[in-house]
């Protein structure tokens, strides 16, 4: 028997869908391209039959869809997140064009990463804090007369763009994804890492949470285009407890540890 | 106004499509992609709100779509038609990529040639008297398990790829460092950060120069994968600078500045 998962550890992720006919859609466009973890973020209608329905043959894919309550659960695990955005937002991210998005799929997946691909709200897409929390934005070009792509039509362009460069063997080559010497950090210790950050940097008196001016946003783009590598991220939250031994500017110093 | 056809005389042919949402979904795949001319061969329920509901904002591509009888009059025009196929065929055609599709549409649409892309049933495609009235034929990869895509998804995959192709011709941009808001840092602004930062780690007492255990090296590797642009620089060595103001472990702070 053919395995149905051309590519085990990459979840679609669909965040907050409506219908659940765009549920089923999603789930027959992505077995059509060899995917079949489908992940389901707070859906507002699911279970519904309207959802097997419209899967036709990948009715399988919807009845295994793991159901989360938040996106930080659904990419806990993931050491690569791309998540489909419209093209303008204030604060530019390192953005994909779906191709693009293909192969470097392809490639963490040649590495053993796991991947989670983001698709937001029929309404509204994705929230600028979700948005945050990938490394890569992708979006499809579309006219500029009508640039709103159904969901699930927008789930089948990304997957068969992996699908396509997989035959392609385009494995994006020229980039350094799968030579590194140490496995890169998932997306749950990432945001260990951004808080501990954020709390240092009230403690220092530089970051003042009811005047964030971007900065939180700014530190985490920077962050997000490395694709930090465990080693990394324990050599940072080293230098943040270091600080935090300091305390506030003030006040007297923490003791410090007998070593 | 900008005009929601990008490729006036190329036409998306839906041969006796069954299901009305399909046109409707079908004319907004196509819109999306700057695509308007519709043409319906003998569809089996239409008009039919549902299309014109699943088209959202392409309803003016559902209304305007023309209804003909054959095949052969919705292709009388063209000189150029190619049409979607399962991968066998008994008697082999030029087979297409989608992406080669993309690439041929364009030209000849460049050429002021008209252009009819056939799609056959939901049930059972194209006959193989309307696949040998195609120059070409293309097939859409899937995974083996399931090969079967929902009509409309094939249109949105084809027509996308039309799009790509037309954009491709005109730039080949899409990288993202272009789009960035602002510029990167220069090499000079990094290293007097690096400097910075390792002067701060050895005060926090996180580095020491004596045992440095590629401290400074891992962190070098880090932000040089980011290329950080100038506000990042400036955010970092303001951190730092407030750190700098707590002084040493076990040392009085220094005094805050009066703002």
């Amino acid at each position: 028997m053919t395995s149905a998962n051309l590519f085990p550890g990459v979840k679609v992720i669909l965040v907050e869908t409506s219908h659940p006919g765009n549920i089923g859609a999603a789930a027959r466009a992505m077995k059509n391209m060899g995917l079949t973890e489908l992940v389901l973020v707070n859906p507002l209608d699911f279970p519904n039959m309207k959802a097997v329905f419209r899967a036709a043959s990948a009715g399988d894919v919807v009845r295994g869809a793991q159901v989360v309550e938040t996106v930080e659960e659904a990419i806990a695990d993931c050491q690569l997140v791309i998540g489909t955005s419209a093209r303008e937002r204030r604060i530019p991210w390192p953005l994909l064009s779906p191709r693009e998005c293909g192969e470097k799929v392809v490639t963490a997946f040649e590495g053993e990463q796991k991947v989670g691909l983001l698709f937001g709200r029929e309404s509204r897409g994705l929230k600028n804090e979700e948005l945050q929390q990938c490394q890569f934005h992708v979006n499809i070009p579309t006219g500029e007369a009508y640039s709103s792509l159904n969901l699930a039509m927008a789930v089948q362009v990304i997957c068969y763009e992996v699908l396509q460069a997989k035959h392609a063997g385009n494995n994006d080559s020229g980039r350094s994804d799968q030579e590194w010497d140490l496995p890169f950090a998932d997306s749950a210790a990432v945001e260990y890492f951004y808080d501990h950050l954020e709390a240092t940097l009230i403690q220092v008196g530089f970051h003042d949470p009811e005047n964030p001016r971007q900065l939180m946003t700014r530190l985490r783009r920077l962050f997000n285009r490395v694709r930090i590598d465990r080693m990394e991220v324990n050599i940072l939250r080293g230098f943040l407890t270091a600080i935090n031994r300091l305390g506030k500017p003030g006040e007297p110093h923490e003791p410090q540890e007998k070593g």
